[in-house]
């Protein structure tokens, strides 16, 4: 007998979440003799709650999908809902009664950390109920800090987009001939790995940016003044890039050294990024001309330079959890492994959701260099085949198109 | 008897100054009959004084070249030089004995308001001394706030960057189901020309930015209070854009609202831009989720998506000075003159230099609509031309190649 897919979408937006919902839809209307409908949930597991979903197999064109796939952000929205620990919390039957109600038997979650961990709480209720409704996640944050995956869909765009960002940033920056650094703060609070592909703008030797701290290593003032006089002597126009997560030794966080004097003069706090604070300190100690540079959410939700190996993988994710969970599969995260370096190939396979929600997958040690101010060569392998590639994006007047959900 | 050409870049960058730079040195070398040599100043008349300049004609490819036309920033660099207003000054005889011995006929100088103050001025002294060396100037901003031209070389590419990338930010916004305030902080100290192309991301009626505030109308925290209320009644998630000059009827900057309180643990000053301060107020008084986004230098020096139709109007402007020059102009600065809205056709002519340099061309008053907080269908219909067209960027490894001037 039939069954209807139902997939969300949450936690932040990537370059590439909307491609593996099309990997979802399309793959799932290609098995017409297993699955009825695709719908969507809009605003995640959140909005289902409310009964906001909608129909995707039927009401979509392929048109629609096709503009969908090279989309940033999250077409059908996103949520930060949790789900209670305790399974015996009321959500739990009135989650399994609207999926009844749908006729679900197959459920997809794209999103991160948070995300798998309402994977597993909505599998592990349906073995204690014996519900046969399938509960699969599918990987997506730029993060990068999934446990048990080469790497995750997003992280490639967003990789891309820092590098190119960080090399247009350091031309920007080298134009006038005085003595001058440029602060670049990238997203990480916890994870560096979006910070290091920053090391990827170098175009030559002794090109910026010259230093780089990343949340894994400490971030001594001292040793960083040091690092910094040390870069000036070699030219005068240095880049520093540091993720928003850089802490001292003791864990306090950077940005936080702003906190007892952030009144504005409506006598408001105002709050600044790491970015501000260490050019503050440039400022006042070395007495030269400095500026900050906090790149944002485009990190995020930029499709300009959107890798097209990261789009591919994605799209790949969800029709692989498709068929994953048309197999029998159930608790599980759609998974990368590498199976070859050089020429990169990539398999997908299964692992326990359970074991990958709420753990972060931070940037090894190992790859980390002069005393935490580079990043070595082993990890530039790593990242290049994820950044490889670029898509010729719909556009209208100028502009990118993007898709947008009618409400 | 044959002449040299020398050609400089000042200013902020742009990310097609490279491209005049690129029409310079190609149009003086098909006229080997009248140029000798093409050579580029480094950073510009600072750099020239100290006899810092490059031979362009012969030592780069044609590989380089075209390399050169689509990199951002200031592929010979920049300076913030600006000639004594007295002529009697000993710098001038410096300045024209060194164009002498290097046997320079024609003198082109890529920038902005100060840039032509430049050229003005060496016109002036060429004159006063009888010297036939001829002085013509370039435009370039992203401000588009120069006199006398319809726009400015640079302003195109900058706003489809500032559309594109508003327009991501404004679906990365509308992901949540709560309501929310997104500022987004723009370029344009006195002149609101970046800020207004925010309104080209609206993809449908009603679609963000909702509120659009330019330096040209006085900036009320009062009125923001009740358009914003206004917004937020008509939907949960609502995106801003400011100008980073907006000031308030007194005329003091929004920015310099929290300069009373900007100390950091160090006790030392915090500067933060007009985002900050406007998103803190709009978190004190509509306790609401906010938060503010600086685009920041990627304005000026992004090529991700820079607009085919500025890149081509800048080898143009380059190319047509250089024509000029040789036909006998001087004191002349390159201005564009739309001959026809539709279809779009531009024509290049000169203006005197003397009546562009050290003034500013703000946004058109009637083109401000919504008391204030919108821009009109006119704005758009003037703006469209010059955002048409993509260009293929060379990419090495996943990333856009740019060229560098080697030391």
């Amino acid at each position: 007998m039939k069954k209807n897919i139902l997939v969300g979408q949450s936690g932040g937006p990537t370059a590439v979440i909307n491609a593996s919902l099309y990997g979802v839809v399309v793959e799932g209307m290609e098995h017409l003799d297993e699955v009825e409908h695709v719908y969507g949930m809009v605003h995640g597991l959140e909005g289902f709650l409310k009964d906001d979903y909608l129909e995707l197999s039927e009401d979509l064109t392929q048109k629609e999908l096709e503009l969908i796939k090279l989309t940033p952000a999250a077409y059908l929205g996103s949520c930060r809902y949790k789900l209670p620990g305790d399974l015996t919390s009321p959500v739990y039957p009135t989650v399994f009664e609207k999926l009844e109600a749908l006729e679900i038997g197959y459920f997809f979650y794209i999103g991160g950390n948070d995300s798998m961990d309402t994977v597993s709480k909505l599998s592990l209720y349906a073995d204690r109920i014996g519900s046969s409704i399938r509960f699969v996640g599918i990987p997506k944050t730029i993060d990068n800090d999934l446990m048990l995956t080469d790497h995750t869909p997003g992280y490639g765009s967003a990789a891309k987009y820092v590098a190119s960002t960080v090399r247009e940033i350091s031309l920007d920056a080298s134009v006038y001939n005085q003595p001058a650094v440029t602060i670049i703060e990238l997203m990480g609070r916890n994870a560096g790995w979006l910070t290091a592909a920053s090391v990827l703008a170098r175009q030559h030797e002794g090109d910026n940016p010259l230093l780089i701290y990343l949340p894994e290593s400490v971030f001594d003032f001292q040793a960083f003044s040091e690092d910094l006089a040390d870069a000036l002597r070699r030219q005068p126009n240095v880049v520093v890039c540091v993720s928003e997560g850089i802490a001292d030794s003791s864990g306090r966080l950077i940005c936080e050294y702003n906190d007892e004097a952030k009144l504005d003069s409506f006598g408001h706090k105002m709050l600044t990024g790491c970015g501000k604070v260490v050019e503050n300190f440039v400022h006042n100690r070395f007495n030269i001309k400095v500026r900050s540079v906090e790149v944002n959410v485009s990190q995020r939700c930029s499709s300009l330079i959107s890798s097209a190996a990261d789009v591919e993988e994605a799209v790949l994710a969800g029709s692989f959890g498709v068929r994953a969970a048309l197999e029998g599969a159930t608790g599980k995260m759609v998974s990368f492994a590498r199976t070859c370096q050089d020429p990169y190939t990539l398999q997908c396979s299964l692992v326990d959701v359970d074991q990958v929600c709420n753990q972060e997958k931070t940037f090894p040690a190992q790859w980390i260099t002069g005393h935490g101010t580079d990043i070595s060569p082993e990890f530039v392998d790593y990242v290049l085949p994820l950044i490889q590639g670029e898509l010729k994006h719909p556009m209208k007047q100028g502009l990118p198109l993007y898709a947008f959900r009618r409400s």
